[in-house]
């Protein structure tokens, strides 16, 4: 089969063959129907510093998927040849404290998808059933393989009240971008998008953005105050992974509120600890994939509210084989998600 | 001054003319734009059981409203003369254990505008200045009036998770059909409305109910499981006070589900606590009032959101002069709020 | 080896032989050092109403035990042979929402050791790997073996705040007297036993109780308002499973309080819902079995912190061969634990 | 009167003689029975950067205190002559959306007793009758006097789960040791205090803490590693506000775990927000004062449970005129509580 492969230790990726993969007793293979690609897979094609510590070439990959059951494992029980699934895509110990008490997305012996083992820029993927999550057949598959990260967006916006909140999304990646459609969809009084790329901060418009801020055209912490009544935002979901933002935003928001964590900075951040976090009284939280579970259903459940906004974030199209067509977009920041599709005719 | 006076121990009421009230140091006076007919007006008017035990005639009716504020007492520091404001009518200790703990809503102690003191169909009213919430200036009154049965249906609806849940309204007095528009407002993958009244199911359709249910057409809690894949809905809001329909929800609720109570059954309610409570694994919680003043703020930001539905609620507008046409209305089930204006020409 | 057999569809129980029990790949065997006597398990014997729904015979009675693991199957990897386990005795289907969202313990496709399959009043047990719970090897089995419903305490006691509140438990057999215990440790600033049998109540003193009520001998209602500066306790853990136990609560708990109801009553209960939830404000939560595995981790940490007082509520322990004389204690109320030990010289 | 005054903008503070203050419709007069040096105090009298920015004297220092009531302004219902009282030191503006939501202790309008205005290192004191604690008349004053620091301790213990987890305290100064001893008696598995001080690191020991490390001796996080089989503890209670501690603490807090600030960091801190924060999932709190009044009953109900070992805290005990001597205490650590007494023989 062709896939999407990571051959060596160095910058870039490459279209090869490989046989279709064997499946174990508690496994199911799958037909990859769409595949997007994710942040972490740029990091990796681009070869940064966390990729060179953390990935181990050859391999295939990808993990954001959806796509057909053609084959299960012979202990499978809760899948069907033909179901529709998307997959969780960190496979977890189970058996450690972590596991069994609801915080199973933080397992330390967690291996995902596309960065440990193969993943799904593939025509095929051998995955554990445990991890599918069967989806509705009537839905465009473009559009499924994006809960993965539509759910790191619900667990962020979710991690605490919202109904009549102010909520400013700091990063309008793919990620940022759901969750400004996502704090629209659960209540919030007023979304405030703060992106430093122009075409992304057009797009959070698009999804629902009550204020958009372009940090290097103005100041984000006056705005922000002004827009709130000299208060600050009730909830910071900072996706951008920047230090600067990450401090701006500890200024900006509500005594008593919330910043939840989902960016991931590349460096230490040096943080006014007195003023802007313990005399402010706020609660900062990182935050970690889904939910295993409960973010899933959550999703489920926004889908089917109806509410969600998610067409318009899918911007480009692209068979596998154009895949660095897709990473050149990604590196551009000129796009929302960008679906590879390794079956299409 | 013009009033709407209950007079007498029995039902009914009249209109009379009574002085301007006179206000103490930390009082504002406020002349009231328009004020609406609630449930416990049309219990007080109809002079029902509870009423006979309550309520000590003669005292003028009375309790949502929106005003302009025309006088201050001497200690008042945050309202200012001009201001349009609404009230939270429970007028309480303020220094009770439940009080000085964010439980001001279940003090002992409480007064009721229009229940307790004098109320609000009326020209002017005096009302503590801490008890005023200050509006907006560009809002039609009658909308501001409903603010208060507003927070009634958002303590209810908020009491537990929503985003991505299915909830049941049941009951849809107006301030059911609040709930509707406030569960859809926040997220909820699935609102279903429970009423016998078809006026009223149809105004839930209208305010966005997914699914409407005339429990005397057809199966409730068939037709709920149908809708939730055998499961139940996550949340129940039990408006009707109808001990049938809270025995109903107990058995369409999901396992580990909410059933948040407002509804006030007239007589004792017997329940099967072993199948329906326990091995279910469920939360049944009762709500009072609006919680002081979150409930307030949460209102203001869903109004703020845009995402309420809220015209569509006031049915009826009506001169003062002609509130036993509102409490007829109210009596036949088919209106949503019924406002009158005191004051308009 | 040797069993305690329900044979017939009557009361009672017989002593049998029974092979040592086979093993799948993940399962282990485990030879039993010591196994109490549940409520549950006295039902079964004496054969009432809900044992002749739900108890198919013959099968091997029991549930509570610690034993040392003899066997493993092919596929187990968390456990070794030697380890000293007790067992989370629902075994859950672990692929619906309810398992697959922290709420395992609700989830309809449970089996119970003892109840749907063969149980632990033997010398050997057979069970999936997943439910076993590793203990320290220098704890008297007695003592491990009552972990499980030491998690029914603790489950109920924690399904809210306790620290320096008042908390009532309402019944006081071996759950009960636990819940003293764990209630204690946790903070409570008052904790009030209620029972009507004067040696649990006894008990119950032994292990903390700061004031024990025996209802048959004064009105819990008035004591208990007393007790508390006339508001009521914070929580009641209804562990008794009578309707009017149940209403009783109802009237002492404060407003805005907690009712956690474990204890399954046997007969449908009348409530004045409006004055008693509603206008209340309380909190009513129905309580199943244990977190899997949040509670026993609880379990696992309050008894690290020695503030637990478990000792004294084993009162009996005896040779399997002697469940009969185990079952009457139980039958006659004047007994904590029970623990028969099937492989003791 | 006799008082403690800062008369000057420099180090030290000197004994003075001023009229006793008068006192407003809604204030009360208290008589000081006995009053603490808060490690505020110790700031403004060694005349701190932050002291310099904050403090205009002249005023009178002092603000933890328990003292008899001797007059009541004329609005005054709540209080009587004679009541023993203590008195939170946050004077709050109660109209702000915080202090309207229970959040009154992040008020901006906050002014404090000892710092803003006068303080109760002085024979009497008037304060707000709102800001007055209402003691048992039969508890030693200098026991009293402790609860807000107590208070302080409380909610960041609080602040989160705590039954069967493992806590760390870091930084046994007062509030800390109060933070062992609290945690003691809420359930925790086990309290390890960290301190440099030895003093106050025997101090944590007497108070109940199960393991003690000094970071000057050996390596924090692998101690506490060894001390958690490997996984950290589930709560940080940080009062030390060392840069350096909140690093470790960091480091040796558990996946998902909850790290809550009450420690003043006096310079930035730079944090390695990806692999510390938000891969690791954890929770930080500011933690600002006492909730208004929530943590208040916490502290009653504890102190009620028996729970806590208070005396040992409170190691000197002086008359008022000797506060050179606490202070100097105060500054070399070898203390827990110095109580100050301006009325006693």
């Amino acid at each position: 089969m062709k896939v999407v492969m990571k051959r060596e230790s160095k910058a870039g990726a490459e279209l090869a063959q490989k046989p279709i993969p064997q499946i174990g007793p508690r496994d199911i293979l799958v037909k990859v129907l769409a595949t997007c690609i994710c942040g972490t897979d740029a990091h990796i094609y681009n070869w940064d510093e966390w990729s060179q510590k953390r990935i181990k070439p050859p391999y295939v990959m990808g993990h954001e998927f959806a796509g057909e059951v053609v084959e299960l494992g012979s202990d499978v029980t809760n899948i069907k040849i033909g179901d529709i699934v998307s997959a969780e895509t960190h496979i977890i110990c189970e058996v450690c404290e972590l596991c069994r008490t609801g915080q199973g997305h933080l397992c330390k012996d967690t291996k995902i998808f596309g960065v440990d083992i193969d993943g799904t820029f593939a025509e095929y993927v051998a995955m554990p059933a445990t991890n599918a999550w069967v989806n509705s057949k009537d839905v465009d598959p473009g559009l499924l393989c994006i809960q993965e990260p539509l759910g790191n967006a619900v667990q962020t916006i979710l991690a605490g009240e919202t109904a009549g909140k102010t909520i400013a999304v700091v990063g309008c990646g793919p990620i940022g971008i759901f969750g400004v459609t996502v704090a629209k969809a659960v209540g919030a009084s007023k979304v405030i998008a703060v992106e430093v790329n122009e075409y992304r901060l057009n797009l959070a418009k698009e999804l629902g953005a009550d204020v958009v801020i372009n940090p290097l055209k103005e100041d984000p912490i006056q705005r922000i105050l002004e827009e709130t009544d000299g208060l600050g935002v009730d909830v910071v979901a900072e996706m951008s992974g920047s230090g600067i933002a990450l401090n701006q935003s500890l200024k900006y928001v509500k005594l008593g509120g919330r910043v939840s964590l989902l960016g991931i900075p590349s460096k230490d951040v040096t943080i006014d600890i007195a003023n802007d976090v313990v005399f402010k009284g706020i609660t900062i939280q990182g935050i970690v994939g889904r939910k295993m579970y409960e973010t899933w259903y959550q999703v489920k459940g926004l889908i089917q509210s109806g509410k969600l906004n998610l067409e318009p974030v899918i911007t480009h199209r692209l068979p596998l084989e154009d895949f660095k067509t897709g990473f050149d977009l990604m590196n551009s920041g000129n796009c929302g998600k960008v679906v590879l599709y390794p079956n299409k005719e």
